[in-house]
């Protein structure tokens, strides 16, 4: 690299070079008013949440030496909230240069590296007076796990600003978890959550400096042999149950799950293990065959916030926790860096526009910490002055005791330039379609810019206009999702209008100054059927359009009915309803009578129903007009407890 | 009374009076094995393994003076276990007279009580040298639960023996806990785990001490205001959300609902609270006509081992602790005594048969502490030598970290015959079938003398002869249980067989000494259907044969297959197999194939399948011939997503 590339993920190896924040511009559309909410108003919450729950002010009590004790707020891994929220300003800064967030986050950091030992070590919970002693509780404490977070924040302002007292910070705890965790360290444990790997393995690209590296192969070379298992948890939640390179799936809780795999990407990279590599994808390819939702959620356990076995996938006990959402996408995009295979960039796309999309609601001042697919019965108004259980309130709320998941998704949008598109020695890559300009160099240096307009994903018209082509040939690739099935046309600069199968779709030819291609992508709504063996949503069926998945919401059903009234006709085509909603046709089925027993040896009768037009809404959007209940999978039949009739004599 | 009744639950007014221990003996058959083997394996296995976690050693240290602190094993609430296990071994005394069991009692007691203090306070985890203070945590710290136990096993040996050190230990306890948290007592607190309620009206029961019942109902009213809720459970994990007598289902932590509703049975019963005990039939029939698994168990949740929302049943994640079953019994019973319903019994039955029997091994040495209704995975054989996490095994363990389900089960079984039959001024009611000899007097005074005769449950015939009848009039009356629908049949000493419907069958005329009747339950093997609104099992269905609960075991199945192979035809009549067994036709399906994706815009095609018999086994026999996969409701046609087809274009 000759100077810093401002993108989250910056591999030395693989097979595409992502382009940074500053060679994709977001420039409209669905996910700019996204990233233009986030700066505005999402950054801002965050940090008066931290304030007012004391997560800031544990730093400064570290730093003034005071005993913490009993004054230290929020929980063990509270620090990393504050980090998650510093890279968030920090790619949101290098995004929208000129603004006065520099400036913040320079306070913010001042306020967090004064609480930074001499030896490099920065940790509110541990290790001052009246708190447990340093990494004397690796299994659950989350020492090195927010050092990783800080080490991310560190790795992103040097590659925006190339250097600063966030980046410093950074590097001294990095080398003090060298000295101490390293070969012949004084510890040779390792945290009982991921996120320490990819955070080394990052730092190590951005500095160059191999130890950091070294130290990221070490950690996850420990990890696998039954070391940790905490009270109630076995090691297969620490992902302890088998080494990674043996592993055959993604197990355990999801979001440690998910960083680890992604900091193994990161090392087999770097070092060429292909052997590693190859153990990732195969999780990867099992976990999303086997055990994601259609929106791309990953976790389906409350409990452990975990992985369930193959096919556990309950709608309504989804746990899909927003920040496994963030993980599955630093997953993805890892494996799409260092294969190219455009599967990564459609569970990415899926992931990105139903969960990550889902959790905030438009003012970016609530959010979703987990994301069912079935709420059964309307939600209660999260008070605005409280903590909220996790999970449990059906409408986004403004602040949890554990609110990983508002910093994690603030840091995702403000760097989602870094995930749209890469490049190589042939050429530029499309990954992900949004109104954009792109500017960048190619391997022989010369400019290369692009202009990407659409009304993606209401609209499935891509146009990129070549503004600035090189001399020499280069090819454009443009990813046509597996959604679109046999549907999906390429528009050449000659009027040739050719059908391209989902994958990776090369524009013909070189592309020169001027020249316009469309990609045109059937955005018609289309009918979903399960694997069977997901038993939880045997005998239902969901709806598509384009990546964004629909789900029918009581709001939009007549006479206060709950969605436990509807079953869908998939017999009859879906059509298009006024904006972005779908209508299908169905029933409205009666309230339905019950015994005091809810089994029956005859089957039990179908409640009278009437033909009706259902209007179904993104999923996404859900629990934005007050307390609803609403569901992704919809019963095809009435009252249909079996395929075949019963036996008369029961 | 005129003297102590050895039975588990003796309300001083209702409907219906329980016949005791002494009363009801169980001679043979199912359940007499089982109390047979709880007697011999059992409780010496509970015992065993208590000494070897310390459990016990803890009341030694405490008596000792000595610091406990760190030296303390187990959770805060194993006192409640060593309490559990004593009510159990008192229970099995009274049942086996003569056995060396009351010398057990006695020397086991003696080290319990060792450890209470002057005042009446007994608890090995609080108010001990380095341990946290009395009443400190008394949403977490189970102090009045433990307590609660205590009482139960006192309650038990003052009504079998009339008195002893356990009783008085018990009372000494109920009334230091009077004394704090009475009127005008120095707390007025509540225990995060109900309890203390049922064990303070039962003792009131037993002592004719009026103090206890108003404590327990000063407890009660003292629940519902949200005053706990702790860390990340809501208040309605402890039914601290609503008060017992507004609420209207049962809701949140499923053996702390139980217990409660329990308590406040009791409670309405012995003050005539007919407002209170019509709040606990509403919530008992919402939670059994929404909340409950077809095997009677109940608590869906892992998370917080607590009810779901109304049909939220999936048997994959069927919590279905078996703890959760004792409660439920105990809560139907009381039901049953308050109102003379059938349908309490009904459920009891079923619970019995496919929870409580479900848990223990053969050998009375390992344990379910969750009951799934679908295993997917086969499970691993639990170390015997080590804690298990507590419901993640697949197969049945000899103790778990959290081990309250070994000694609930044994004094549930030491006591089940106190669960069989009933008496009122007009005569006798039999609620559960099985092999016994029953004596007791009528109101007037005179001796009645029954024998039933059974192979109950795998043949439906149950035969009760009259060995001596009171002088004066009376009534037999029998359950017909709501599955014999319309194929019950009573036979009385005219020979006339005539039908009974389900509910109470009243045997016409007096019998007199030698008669005898018949009632014939249908038991041919029955398929049954789930309310439409569990969507967890749309598209399946399930088998009964009498009260037993069918699965499908990979144990069954040809080449190795595991139950995902398997769908079932229900339009051919299920029939009886070898034993137990019961063959119904279906399909085995080869391997489905998949790709990256598990959800498709065309149907997915059916797998290739065999019609097949396939043998079915009653589902409390699961998992006893080493690990297996196993359901409880059976797809109904292979690869169906919906039952109508889908529209051709997708």
């Amino acid at each position: 690299m000759t100077q810093p590339i401002p993108a989250p993920v910056l591999p030395t190896r693989g097979s595409r070079r992502p382009l940074g924040l500053g060679e994709v511009r977001i420039t409209g559309g669905f996910w700019a008013r996204r990233q233009q909410v986030n700066a505005s108003a999402t950054l801002d919450h965050c940090r008066q949440w931290m304030e007012r729950v004391g997560w800031i002010d544990n730093f400064r009590v570290a730093a003034s030496g005071g005993p913490l004790g009993e004054r230290r707020r929020g929980r063990e891994f509270s620090d990393s909230e504050v980090y998650k929220l510093l890279e968030a300003m920090v790619w949101e800064a290098a995004r929208t240069p000129g603004s006065a967030l520099d400036a913040d986050v320079d306070e913010l950091t001042d306020t967090v590296v004064a609480a930074q030992e001499g030896d490099g070590y920065l940790n509110t919970a541990f290790g001052h007076p009246g708190r447990p002693a340093r990494y004397s509780d690796l299994e659950w404490g989350h020492e090195l796990y927010c050092a990783g977070h800080l080490i991310q924040a560190g790795v992103a302002q040097l590659r925006t600003r190339g250097d600063g007292a966030l980046a410093k910070a950074a590097i001294r705890a990095a080398d003090h978890i060298c000295h101490v965790f390293g070969p012949g360290g004084a510890n040779p444990g390792l945290c009982g959550h991921a996120e320490i790997e990819t955070a080394l393995a990052e730092l190590h690209r951005a500095t160059g400096e191999r130890r950091y590296l070294d130290q990221a192969a070490l950690f996850l070379e420990r990890r696998g042999h039954g070391s940790l298992a905490g009270g109630e948890f076995s090691p297969e939640y620490f992902q302890d149950d088998v080494p990674v390179r043996q592993a055959h799936t993604l197990r355990g809780h999801a979001v440690r799950a998910l960083y680890l795999a992604s900091g193994a990407v990161d090392v087999a990279v770097e070092t060429g293990d292909g052997e590693l590599l190859a153990a990732v994808v195969r999780q990867w390819e099992h976990a999303t065959a086997r055990r994601t939702y259609l929106t791309g959620g990953m976790g389906s356990h409350h409990r452990d916030e975990g992985f369930g076995e193959d096919f556990v996938l309950p709608p309504d006990r989804a746990y899909s926790e927003t920040c496994a959402s963030v993980a599955s996408l630093m997953l993805s995009w890892r494996l799409l860096l260092a294969t190219g295979d455009p599967r990564y960039a459609d569970l990415a796309e899926r992931t990105l526009y139903n969960v990550i999309a889902a959790s905030p609601a438009d003012d970016g001042r609530s959010f979703f910490y987990a994301n069912t697919l079935h709420q059964r019965v309307r939600g209660t108004v999260p008070p605005h002055d409280s903590d909220r259980p996790r999970s449990e309130s059906g409408l986004r709320a403004p602040w949890f005791a554990v609110s990983c998941c508002l910093p994690n998704v603030a840091r995702t949008l403000a760097a989602l330039g870094g995930y749209v598109a890469t490049a190589d020695d042939g050429g530029l890559q499309l990954h992900q379609y949004a109104d954009a300009e792109i500017t960048t160099r190619t391997a022989g240096g010369e400019r290369l810019a692009l202009r990407v307009r659409t009304g993606y994903p209401a609209d499935g018209t891509v146009a990129v206009t070549v503004d600035e082509a090189p001399t020499g040939p280069w090819s454009l690739s443009l990813r046509v999702p597996g959604w679109a099935g046999d549907g999906a046309r390429l528009v050449t600069p000659d009027g040739q209008r050719r059908p391209v199968r989902p994958g990776t779709a090369v524009v013909p030819g070189t592309l020169r100054t001027g020249d316009e291609v469309r990609l045109e992508l059937p955005v018609t709504p289309r009918w979903v059927h399960p694997d069977p063996r997901v038993d939880a949503v045997r005998g239902t069926i969901a709806l598509e359009r384009g990546p964004v998945v629909y789900c029918v919401e009581s709001a939009d059903l007549p006479g206060g009915r709950d969605v436990d009234a509807v079953t869908v006709d998939p017999s009859v085509p879906p059509r298009d309803g006024e904006g972005d909603r779908v209508v299908v046709a169905g029933e409205l089925t009666g309230a339905r009578s019950g015994g005091w027993w809810p089994y029956a040896y005859d089957r039990p009768p179908a409640p009278a129903g009437e033909r009706a037009e259902l209007t179904l809404v993104p999923y996404l959007t859900w629990a934005s007009r007050g307390p609803s209940t609403m569901r992704v999978w919809m019963p095809t039949a009435p009252g249909a407890a079996g395929e075949r009739a019963a036996a008369p004599e029961g």
